[in-house]
């Protein structure tokens, strides 16, 4: 075998290591012949509609594979893809973004060609990356090449955060070293750091001393690779556990210690008292924002807990760093056989659990409203679905989902940009496309009228790579969210209206594709019930109409309240 | 009157002086407040359908209106539009991007609110901004503001490009001194600069001794703000007269010395041998980027000519420095009333002409090909008009339209970015309605079908806003200016084919809105024609099928020839 190898084909080899099977991305003349090497080296090309949406599916494929990638243009396409990666880098989605960027006698000689600023400067949009990437190669040399590249997709996998990588375009089939790539490319977050004794030691002791412990689980316990040793320890321990909502599907939601989502100041009376009159929260992949703790109020307070961060444990005020979480959890989880923790004698059964509600009792001819939606819908969701609850009333309603075994939930906790949504669910859908061969589960978008305005055009990318994918359409005529902060009456507020129901057949599926238009009980009744929209193929979508001041309980209705005293 | 005005007020008092009718934008929790005040202070609020839109629409207002301005919300909202920013900042646009930001209190107390990375930095989309305009103000004391918004606006106008202002959510009624709003705020362009005497007398000399001289006019002609008078030298010399791509649809294109773009490698060889034969070319609002250039065949060279740029003047290896070209341009001109300058005795009528070809003899049941569909194009375009000839073959194929007095035409020239034209009409149409009292003029959107997928939504913002805008969608399958460049058979230039007349029903307008496909001569001739696509009000759209490999005379064609000898 020759000892070298193209710097494209190396970089894609190590891509199809790491799991990745499609890498998404629109053409542009400096990546076209960078873009030859992509099916050639066995993986998928997913050509998005635009850059932005290309970000935000590498985005949400990355979080069903573990990674996802993209490839967008100088200049023009990557600042399209910017706030798509920003979105990776805040809540830890390990994105890799290839640019395809002028040849080096072009950057040499300061060319004033297309997609710069005529002045000779082709380095501001790496400076513009660096704000929202952990690691940012230029391969500018064979010789280097490879190293850059490992480097930096070790850097995307540690940090679980995205990278930027520019190839010029005179340096696509520069052939370089093939040597490293017989040597795998990890995280390396396996190896205890040298805070772990430390750690260990601190928790185990409390773990047993505590009298009435419970568990708390938030979203970067993913990012952390730890969802498997968290997974064990709720079962081990049988403590009492919730998720925040950036948390919510990591833990199997039909144990019987689940409680369902930790409310703080909005949780049920009971589920207060008992989480705020625990001596002990574990508190996993803690990513505190306040969107993500209704507004603090589901935070453990410091000195009862253990924050479970990035490379860091908190106790109390105490930080022990540098603790990779993924050896300190296989520690813990070992020594926990022979250790003892604290076991519950009688399980507290007046902790209240997230509930499904039937349609029994439903008025069928009375309009469908936000107060019983979300707990009805939560019958259509199948073990194994991937559901997807865009920012807005869908991003709050889907967090009263009780889920089945083995459903996975995606909302933005964080970013909460909006428009994430509908290309992320094309992401989605190709990932479990990929990993599950029997096509058992369903990828379930749910996404209000002024979200799916932002990025609609993605619904042809999943038309075009044959996606199976339905999508209920909340239309309550306009930003309902914002109406909830400020403006409730105000124009700002409003978006146009679309025929949103004209939406796949204007985009290339079939013509005779489903779509329903819901108004009430009834109609939701007999939609969620057609056996088309459940396990049928392509795009089904149903348009559920809702007054435009309705929100879920929680936050949102309360903010509303204050907007329109009568809600 | 009280001697103080709220923050938002003034800032809007300022832009609705500078002649801002619109603003373009959306909402988001950290700018309501903000948008409270746009309808009060008399601005109309155009909400778009995302924020790469609303910046490429406020580019397009700004292009026609001479500001445009547009209102984000921090993070997700502000980094969504950067692009569009970015190219306003490469073709020298002058748009104000408001930016409504966390409040003090939060930013101070390094909160982890939504939009942020849950870091307490509150800073780097400032910074990222910063590589792409040329001022940046943080609102952040009330003592402070209104010299910040003059300063900037200032910057603004003298520079033609991008300016980005933060506005924490708490100063958005703070109270400010209201004093200066009675003082102007201007570019200060008129006044003569430190070089003016000495490039004043330079390029006199050389216009009275040239012996074949002529003019090429620039796109940043307008950026300069000399359009008034580089047409007043154009019809004093009676010089022959070309533009550039970007300069097109300056110049008066039926005066008898104007002989269309010059296209340097490509002119005709008579075209090329009059003005590489000339001793002296004015070169007007220089933008030499390869793209405008005719890959640089159609640059003067720097010996023979004058090149009149942002603030200097280049004769041959000379710089003068400091030269505002706005008052340089009116001392010019006046001086030229006394002085020589080289008059054609016979006017060199050797010289061709850009045409418009006429439906005689073009075989009506034969498909359209885009070696003659420009030309005839052309017919359609009225005085008034606002020509948006998108990035890709359109982009290529309305250089080649001879213009009608009065007529417009929009094209980008070094930025490029796809997606661009579709936003930019809404602007523009938006602009031209509000200096158009009359509705004379048209909007004319001319576009290829991978392009239209980028931005497509923002039809349904023409829509709303009522406006009167004709689209002709060339469906050649693709992204046919890659395939001209690489891989003209390779499945990433594919784009997933819509139905594309549906758009004007799906974006909301009304069900009977006219729609064409034209496939041959003959349908082409009966579309152009058709009085309701031509004069009738709301969104006509036309489709316009194409064979994939076909491309305008020129480069593309030669471009493509190469990828596919046979064509």
């Amino acid at each position: 075998m020759t000892q070298t190898i193209g710097l494209t084909e190396y970089l894609f080899a190590r891509l199809k290591q790491l799991g990745v099977g499609a890498i998404h991305g629109l053409p542009g003349d400096f990546n076209l012949t960078l873009l030859d090497f992509v099916e050639p080296s066995g993986l998928t090309w997913v050509g998005n509609a635009n850059e932005l949406n290309a970000g935000y599916a590498a985005d949400g494929y990355a979080r069903i594979k573990g990674l996802g990638a993209l490839i967008t243009t100088f200049g023009v396409g990557e600042l399209s893809a910017i706030n798509a990666i920003a979105g990776a880098y805040a809540e830890r989605v390990p994105v890799v973004h290839i640019v395809g960027v002028p040849s080096r006698e072009l950057q040499d000689s300061r060319a004033m060609v297309h997609h710069t600023f005529n002045d000779g400067d082709f380095g501001r949009f790496a400076l513009m990356a660096a704000h929202v990437t952990v690691g940012q190669e230029k391969l500018w040399d064979p010789r280097d090449a490879p190293q850059q590249i490992d480097s930096v997709l070790r850097k995307c996998l540690v940090h679980s955060r995205p990278v930027y990588i520019e190839i010029p375009v005179d340096m696509v089939d520069a052939q370089v070293s093939r040597e490293n790539l017989n040597i795998p490319v990890t995280s390396g977050n396996v190896l205890p750091g040298a805070g772990q004794a430390t750690a260990l030691e601190k928790v185990l002791q409390k773990m047993a001393s505590a009298k009435q412990p419970v568990i708390l689980v938030d979203g970067e316990t993913r990012s952390l690779g730890i969802v498997d040793e968290v997974r064990a320890l709720v079962n081990k321990t049988g403590w009492p556990t919730w998720t925040t909502g950036f948390g919510k599907s990591i833990i199997d939601e039909t144990l019987p210690n689940f409680h369902g989502l930790y409310r703080g100041g909005f949780a049920s009376p009971e589920a207060r008292e008992f989480f705020e009159g625990s001596d002990l929260v574990l508190f996993f992949g803690a990513h505190p924002s306040t969107t993500n703790s209704f507004h603090l109020s589901a935070l453990p307070s410091k000195e009862k807990s253990i924050w479970f961060k990035d490379t860091n444990v908190l106790l109390g005020s105490e930080i022990v760093r540098d603790v990779p979480m993924k050896a300190l959890m296989t520690e813990l989880l070992k020594q926990l056989e022979a250790s003892k923790f604290t076991v519950y004698e009688t399980y507290p059964s007046q902790i209240p659990t997230d509930t499904i509600l039937s349609f029994d009792g439903l008025p069928r001819d009375q309009p469908v409203t936000q107060d019983r939606l979300w707990k009805v819908l939560a019958n259509f969701i199948r073990p194994g679905d991937i559901v997807m609850g865009e920012t807005g009333t869908p991003g709050y309603g889907v967090r009263e989902f009780k889920l089945p075994e083995n459903a996975r939930m995606v909302t933005f906790s964080t970013w909460l940009s909006i428009g994430y949504m509908l290309p992320a669910a094309q992401g989605a859908a190709l990932a479990q496309r990929e990993l599950q061969k029997d096509k058992q589960g369903r990828t379930i978008l749910l996404i209000g009228d002024g979200s799916f305005q932002l990025t609609a055009q993605e619904i042809a990318t999943m038309v075009r790579q044959n996606l199976d994918i339905v999508i209920f359409l909340f239309n309550n005529d306009g930003y309902t969210i914002e109406r909830c902060i400020h403006g409730a009456n105000q124009g700002y507020n409003d978006v146009s209206p679309w025929r949103y129901l004209q939406a796949a057949s204007f985009f290339g599926a079939p013509e005779d594709s489903y779509t329903k238009r819901v108004k009430t009980w009834g109609d939701l009744e007999e939609t969620l019930g057609d056996k088309v929209l459940s396990d049928g193929r392509g795009i089904r979508m149903a348009e559920i109409i809702l007054d435009r001041d309705d929100a879920p309980e929680g936050p949102l209705k309360v903010l509303m309240s204050k907007q329109k005293p009568g809600i």
